[in-house]
C-alpha cells in the first residue's frame, strides 16, 4: 500500500522527536523522505543519531517543498514562521501538520487559514492533547448535556516551572521578536485550545493580568491570571505561570446539571470526576421550598477509553486520512481560536487588564505586538 | 466562681442558636441573663423553645444595655446595626461579641473600632472559622515560613447554593438597604477574613467581577470572581457564588518553599496537604543547570490538633478572657479588614472591574453604596 511521504521542517527539540517516530516505524502509513533546517549542526545531529534510509536534507524549506519528495510536511520552526511556511506548502498542494501555536497573531493565522481553504490541501495542527482520553471524554460529556447549562470554568495550570537556564538556552526564547510571547504562547497553547474545544465555545470577552519577567530575567509574560465571560453569562478563570513549583493542574467545569473535575496535579489521585445533579440546579433554585439545600448530587470517577496517542496519534491520523482511511481528527483552521484567546490575554495584559471583546481587533493587536518587537532584546535573523 | 453575664441582641437564626448553647450549659463561665428583639414573635419563639432561668427580655437594645443585667452582649442583628449597637455597649463599658461582618462599610466599622479602642472594653467578632484546626494550622505554617515567599492564593468557594425560597424568606435579604450586599457580605465574610488572616497580609489592590441577580431574582451580587495583587507581587483569585451546585471549596496557597492545599469540596478526600520543596524554587530557578525540572518536592497530609470549637469556642474564650483566664482569641478591631476587602470587590464590581487600591477610598464607597440603597427594593424600618 502507498505511504504518505513526510518532510520535517525544523530539526530542533520537537522536530527531532518526530524523526524518532519515523525511525522507529511508529507512523504506519507514513515515511520520512526529507528534512530541513537552516542550521547545519541540527542536520548533523540528526544524521548522527538516526538512520532514515533515503531521506534527503535541505537547508531551505522551499527547496524541500519543490523537491517532489513529499506529500506532507510537519512544520517545527519558531512560531512566527508557521503561517508563511504552511502557505508555501498549500501553494504546492502539499499537506501540512503545523506545530502549535498556529501562529503568533490572528491576522497571520487567518491568512494561512484562507490559503488552506482556497487550496483544499489537508491541514492539521499538532493539538496532540486533543487525543487525551480524559479531555476527549470531557468534551463529549459536555456536548451530550452532562453539565446542563454551562456556568463556570476554572483551570489552574501552574505546573510549567522553568529555570533561568531554560530561558537562556536560546536567545529567541521568551522574547517578543523570537516567540511573540511567553507562557501563553510557548507552554499553554494546548490548554488554551482545550478550554474552548472541551466547552465547545469561545469566550465573549477576556481580561488578562500578566506579569512580565516576573519570575525570570525575560521580557515576556511568565505569570497570567485571566478572566473570561461567555455569551450566556458563564465566567472563567485561567491561571498559569512558569514561576511556581510544584504547580497545579486542575480543571473544573460546572453547569446546572453538574460538574466535571479533572485534577492532574502532582500527588492528586483524581483523574476525571463527574458530579451529577439529580435535578437541574436552576429548576431546583426556582421550585425548592427549603432555604439551604441544593439538588441531590452523586459523584463518580468517569471511565474513559484510556487511549492517549498524543503526537503519534495526530501524525498517524493525518497519514491515514490523506489515504482516505479515516476522517481528519484536527482541522488546522481551528488553530486560530487559541491564538485569538492568547492574543486577547496578552493585549489585555499590555493595557492594564482592559476588557477585550472577541473577536479581537487584530490590527490593534498586531500594532501593539510590533511595538513590543521593535524593542525586543532578540533580533531575528533574516530568513529567505 | 463569677460568671460573665451575657445578653443577646437579635433573636433570629443566629441569635437563637446561641440561646441554645447557654440553655445546654455549653458556655462554662457565662450565663445568659437578657435578650432583646424588636419583634415580639421572635421573643415568643425563644420563650416557647428554651427555659433560661431568670433571663429578662427587652424590645430595645438600649434598655437591655441600661438594665445592669449584662457584662457582655452578642450582637445578632442585621449587618447595618452592628457598629452602632457595639458603640452603644462600649459607651456603657459592656463587652461585645459582634456577629460577622463587623459592619457594611469601613467608615462605619472604623468608627466602631475607634470607640472600642477609646473605651478599652473587650471586643470580639464571631470569626468562628478561625477556630478551625485546618485554618489555624495553615496560618501557623505560613507564619513559620513553610511556603517561603508567598506567590499565589486561589480560593474557589462556590458551595453556597441558595434557592429563591431562601432569598424570599426575608424582604431585607439580598438587598442594598437590608444587607448592603449579597454573597460577599452574607455568605463569605469568614473566607474573606480567613484569606487575609491565614496569609497574614491584605492585598494591595482588588478587582471584583460581580454578577448582580445573576442566578436569582435579587438586586445584589450572587456571583463574584475577584483578582488580588499583593505588595510583594503575589496574586490571588477568589471565586464565589450562591448559584452553583455542587460548588467547590478549595484553597491553595503557594510560595517558593511549597504549597498548602485544603480541599473541602463535596467528595474531596483531602483535608490539608503540604507540598514541600527541598530547595527554594527561586534559588533553584537561578542556579539549576537543567531546562525542565523543578525542585524535588514531597507532599504529606498535615496533622492538626483536630480542635474546631467554632461559635462555642469564641463565646467561651470571650468569657474566660474577660475573667482573665486566657487571652482574647479574636480582636474585634480586625473585622475591618474583611469589610474593606468586601467593599473593594463590590466597588470594583459596580465600576466594571476597576482596580481598587487599598486602603479603599471609604467616602467614595459610602457614596456609591448609598446610591444603591436609595433605589433598593427594601425599605428599612426605623430603629430607635
Amino acid at each position: 500500500m502507498k505511504k504518505i511521504r513526510f518532510g520535517i521542517i525544523g530539526l530542533g527539540n520537537q522536530g527531532s522527536s518526530y524523526v524518532k517516530f519515523f525511525s522507529e516505524g511508529k507512523i504506519e502509513n507514513g515515511v520520512l523522505t526529507a528534512m530541513c533546517d537552516i542550521d547545519p549542526a541540527a542536520i548533523a545531529r540528526i544524521k548522527e543519531k538516526y538512520d532514515i534510509p533515503g531521506a534527503v536534507f535541505f537547508d531551505d524549506h522551499k527547496k524541500l517543498l519543490d523537491s517532489g519528495l513529499v506529500d506532507a510536511i510537519l512544520i517545527e520552526t519558531p512560531h512566527y514562521f508557521h503561517p508563511g511556511m504552511a502557505m508555501d506548502a498549500f501553494a504546492r498542494g502539499i499537506g501540512v501538520i503545523c506545530e502549535k501555536p498556529a501562529g503568533v497573531y490572528t491576522k497571520q493565522v487567518k491568512e494561512m487559514n484562507e490559503a488552506a481553504a482556497r487550496s483544499g490541501v489537508p491541514f492539521s495542527l499538532m493539538f496532540n492533547q486533543r487525543t487525551n482520553c480524559v479531555y476527549r471524554k470531557m468534551r463529549e460529556m459536555i456536548a451530550d448535556g452532562a453539565i446542563g447549562k454551562f456556568q463556570r470554568v476554572t483551570w489552574i495550570i501552574t505546573n510549567w516551572f522553568r529555570s533561568e537556564h531554560y530561558y537562556k538556552s536560546g536567545s529567541w526564547r521568551a522574547s517578543w521578536e523570537g516567540e511573540g510571547g511567553g507562557v501563553l504562547i510557548n507552554q499553554c497553547p494546548h490548554q488554551i485550545d482545550l478550554i474552548q474545544w472541551i466547552i465547545g465555545e469561545m469566550p465573549a470577552s477576556v481580561r488578562g493580568f500578566c506579569g512580565y519577567g516576573k519570575w525570570h530575567d525575560i521580557e515576556v509574560e511568565d505569570d497570567v491570571t485571566a478572566y473570561f465571560t461567555y455569551k450566556n453569562g458563564a465566567t472563567g478563570v485561567f491561571i498559569t505561570t512558569t514561576g511556581e513549583a510544584p504547580g497545579s493542574n486542575r480543571l473544573e467545569i460546572s453547569g446546572t446539571r453538574g460538574k466535571l473535575l479533572c485534577d492532574r496535579s502532582k500527588g492528586a489521585d483524581m483523574k476525571l470526576w463527574y458530579y451529577k445533579n439529580e435535578q437541574d440546579s436552576d429548576e431546583y433554585c426556582r421550585t425548592a421550598d427549603n432555604m439551604y439545600n441544593a439538588p441531590e448530587c452523586v459523584w463518580t470517577e468517569v471511565e474513559t477509553d484510556g487511549l492517549n496517542r498524543q503526537h503519534e496519534g495526530i501524525i498517524n491520523n493525518f497519514a491515514n486520512a490523506m489515504l482516505g482511511l479515516e476522517p481528519f481528527y484536527v482541522d488546522g483552521k481551528e488553530g486560530v481560536r487559541g491564538v485569538e484567546l492568547m492574543n486577547a490575554m496578552e493585549l489585555s495584559g499590555w493595557n492594564g487588564g482592559e476588557e477585550i471583546k472577541l473577536p479581537i481587533d487584530e490590527e490593534r493587536y498586531l500594532k501593539e505586538l510590533n511595538a513590543h518587537r521593535a524593542v525586543s532584546r532578540y533580533k531575528a535573523p533574516e530568513v529567505k
